[in-house]
């Protein structure tokens, strides 16, 4: 399936609905049913012992996701979150990005179910994984 | 079973491990195994078309689980989510605060689960649903 | 909201539907967004251990927003589950009937959710609880 | 690192602890944190409509992430699960049996986590997908 968006046009999208957020997400690579975004990671987004905060993670595997139904199907900036699933299982590493590597399972007509590990940069273990289920909105 | 901290010890503990976020959560009721935690709703926590953003529910839904532990076992800044699910089922109400009302189903040695419904203040049905695990520390 | 079925019917439902199971579940309760569904345990539900199987738990709380979502919306065979949570919080008590308090969070054009609490008959602490996602098939 | 039983020690181990269940889960391949399992269908499983049920998905995803920390750790029967995730994502294929191709993300002291994609034999898109915590019992 061709994308829609190709990964400049993903990026300004994404710094044009999320303005609050400009520049915190970078993507880094996207193809069929699948991208790579990575979240400079400062230090509004550490937790006290230097771990990067949940709701840091939750918003990068909620916007990798978001992302790659984006580049599969357009601009529609009204594709919501109805369920997630996460586990957070290693510490990240300190000082070090987190990279999202999203790989859409499913991209129905009314649904769309995305799979995210989430990596410190550089390291081959994933700190946590999260699925996201997006409703899709009719046409 | 008797609390460890009161709703004032519970809001200062709070404050004090989250300064990033200090009075973003204000602790409104406690009690056994179960408390109630308001998030005033601002810009910054908003989304296209005036809905709360899903960090934000997910960040609300993760420290009344948090404060509803450290008011039963004291404090331990170190108690970590390990997973969490998350529904977003309604739009919350434009210009309402959130109020996320938690119970704990379990209160383990080694593991604690509680369940969170969030709603718009004043509304009767949940916006948001969740269930967050957290891992204890061992004494 | 009226109920479209109500105990008998839904339990004749529920038997015609999955005759595999007929008399497995019982319904003991409902009312609007709300039922209690009890199945009687036997030894082909046990593990090694004397504990219910995670599948049986997962078929109860399951059996339980489908019937609670039918007694609200009348037969429709065919909603399906898209999607679940489950958190096993206690081993159940030997030798008695598990029972699903099962209240409807959202009853949408197109999706339910459903929250489910399981108790060992008679005990006051959940053994595991759950959400259901169900699809709900256009008319 | 090196696996504690091989297919063969590990088929053996599964038909002794579920008894109940004896040849209805093939170990297809076992490797460093991941396996491979099938369950072959027959009517038991089937719901209305000639989709097979929810409970036998859940079963098929948890003795795949049980047998592949099994594989990893050798025979502890007691591990336990503590929570899941479940997104049911196509309907079957008729006539074909299932398959879970699970991957152990983390294998910690306490607690391990593993993810299920389900397929129907033969075909490239998941059915389901599943993710699996289990509480290790300490030595």
């Amino acid at each position: 399936m061709a994308l829609a968006l190709d990964k400049e046009e993903l990026q300004g999208f994404l710094d044009e609905v999320f303005p609050q957020v400009k520049g915190e997400f970078v993507v880094e690579h996207v193809e069929d049913m699948y991208s790579e975004i990575r979240i400079p990671i400062s230090d509004k987004h550490l937790r006290p012992g230097g771990t990067v905060s949940g709701p840091t993670m939750f918003m990068l595997a909620d916007v990798a996701v978001y992302a790659t139904i984006l580049a599969m199907i357009g601009k529609k900036a009204l594709a919501v979150t109805t369920s997630c699933s996460l586990d957070f299982m290693r510490k990240p590493a300190a000082g070090k990005d987190l990279m999202a590597k999203c790989k859409l399972l499913k991209l129905g007509r009314v649904l769309a179910v995305g799979d995210v590990l989430i990596y410190s940069v550089g390291e081959d273990k994933p700190v946590a994984r999260s699925t996201m289920t997006y409703s899709i909105p009719p046409k």
